[in-house]
């Protein structure tokens, strides 16, 4: 292990939320567009009159985001875009424009960056969203993908991270865990593999979790059924560091505590055959595999109605006050304080 | 060299240019809010009844945009913004939010990282844009940087590479060629000094260049100062990949030819003694260099008077018919075919 250089503080020490607020810190704002800058899914900026516009960034980095050696470039295109236009959803607003940036290296083709761009476009068709730019680079070493997306919404419908409040219900759309199986899926057969031409990947009965993890959808279309309700949820984040994490952002942000159901999770048939056969705890996988791009949000009591009249949303608890923290409440009763990573009584 | 795959292309084989316009050309346009998407220096998206908003993303890459071996941090934080904001400023509009992705290896430290954003701080306060966003990642190799930025204009303001018209003049800010020079003298400075700990790097008389490559300013103020004249130019774009290929781009998107007087063309004191030094033609630093952030710009032959009003600006040429093509006149009157790299007779 190396020696710690004097007056250098490794980034590990931080921690990278821990390491963005101290950075951002002295930033003040100097425009009056900005309605809401950072701190939130997106940033929040003056549209006309009473439309707002949300703006976001997301990085994707191989060896770390994403393995090449199993991710099909098509694939990898539509994820980049669901990644990019989720932040957007996750404000309550509909995504409308997408810039594209990539930094190259030498081993990808052009026919590789076709199929990418062929995932791109698809992702693009099917959330009507715009590709209106981009950069490309040379990489010295992997690829990278940047994609910043630009959303509307009406101002009123805005939803921010911060206003939860005491006894709204918690709901989350989809099921948790499946993207995060399908990852130890993949990566269990990359080692069985590993020199190994001759044999092939055994996927069978778990093609759903592959599809959650290499293709996940933008849940935009829940903006619209809760439109379609007149539901405009209190607070909302997308679930992409795993539920547990994410109710904690949620937590931070509206000065609240939480109480989760354990048993009111949604977890998929496949994920948990998947997870029984390796030996990992489904609910571990639903709290902190993340990369799920559900929606988790919450809304006051007396919407329970209008929420089970969307169809295909889960109340998995509710929001308490500040002083009682975040729980995960099981079957028998007892209260698992929940942590960002793991979770211990 | 390695051999060709079968149905395996190599990007170079397509170049940059030709590689994006190849991706993009299936995607459609989904959204009526999209007024004009790839193919400027921003996209142009509805803002309200008469603004526009312009919306624009810039990625830099360790070992290929930047060298961190010579480039301090906060400088880098600096030049960012710069390359960010260029583009806004390029199609005449004023830059607003910005977001910030970083891929940060394992060798940068919290104090580099504290440098950096001290740099983006100082060039957000300076430009006054406001740091809405960002994205932080780990990198299993280099320092990836992705700024992506939002502007406004009023929408009559907003300023394409598609309008130039015949003998519109040809204007350009600042000097050109200076901060390839900067980068040469640096490059030059770690080859002497690869190795030797003991010596220091030769830069004096240089500053001027240095700072042109370490940061630039975008040229919003020169946004301002034409709208102080009432001038709106008919053309425009940033100086980023030098002016050869630059004034090709707008002669591309216009339908025009251009003729451009090596004589008019700005060439600073330290740019010229250092090429000299360095058995460089100064005139290939300014053709070819790119990093320049000035902008090139258009404008009808009757604003020649308000040209000169706004100060700082050279007319280095004229537009013509598109038969006749991009041409570098010299002194003694003959003219050289501009080509995006070098130019040859």
């Amino acid at each position: 292990m190396a020696e710690k250089i004097k007056g250098r503080t490794e980034i590990a020490e931080l921690g990278e939320f821990g390491l963005i607020d101290t950075l951002t810190a002295p930033f003040k704002s100097s425009r009056r567009s900005t309605i809401k800058g950072v701190g939130d899914d997106a940033a929040v900026i003056e549209g006309s009159r009473d439309t707002a516009l949300l703006f976001s960034t997301d990085m994707m980095v191989e060896g770390i985001d994403f393995d090449l050696t199993y991710f099909p470039p098509k694939h990898l295109g539509y994820k980049a875009v669901t990644k990019g236009i989720s932040d957007i959803a996750a404000m309550n607003a509909t995504p409308e424009q997408i810039t594209l940036s990539l930094a190259i290296s030498s081993k990808i083709s052009v026919e590789w960056l076709r199929d990418f761009y062929s995932g791109v476009e698809f992702a693009c068709r099917e959330a009507e969203v715009d590709l209106v730019g981009g950069d490309t680079s040379a990489s010295v070493t992997g690829l990278i993908i940047n994609i910043s997306a630009i959303g509307r919404a009406k101002k009123s419908n805005v939803v921010y991270r911060s206003g939860a409040k005491l006894n709204d219900l918690i709901c989350i759309t989809g099921n948790l865990g499946a993207a995060y199986m399908g990852l130890q899926l993949l990566e269990r057969e990359k080692r069985v593999l590993a020199g190994i031409d001759s044999l092939q990947p055994q996927f069978e009965g778990y093609e759903y979790l592959l599809e959650r993890y290499l293709k996940p959808r933008a849940r935009y279309d829940v903006v619209e059924a809760l439109a379609r309700e007149k539901i405009t949820p209190t607070a909302m984040i997308d679930l992409s560091d795993g539920l547990a994490s994410d109710v904690m952002q949620i937590c931070k942000s509206s000065a609240c505590g939480a109480r989760i159901y354990l048993e009111r999770i949604p977890i998929a048939k496949q994920t948990s055959a998947l997870a029984e056969e390796m030996h990992i705890d489904p609910v571990v996988a639903a709290l902190n595999g993340g990369e799920d791009y559900q929606l988790l949000f919450t809304v006051p009591l007396e919407a329970r109605e209008r929420i089970a009249a969307v169809g295909c949303i889960d109340i998995i608890g509710h929001i308490t006050a500040p002083e009682t923290g975040a729980y995960l409440v099981t079957p028998d009763g007892s209260d698992i304080k929940l942590k960002a990573q793991g979770f211990k009584e």
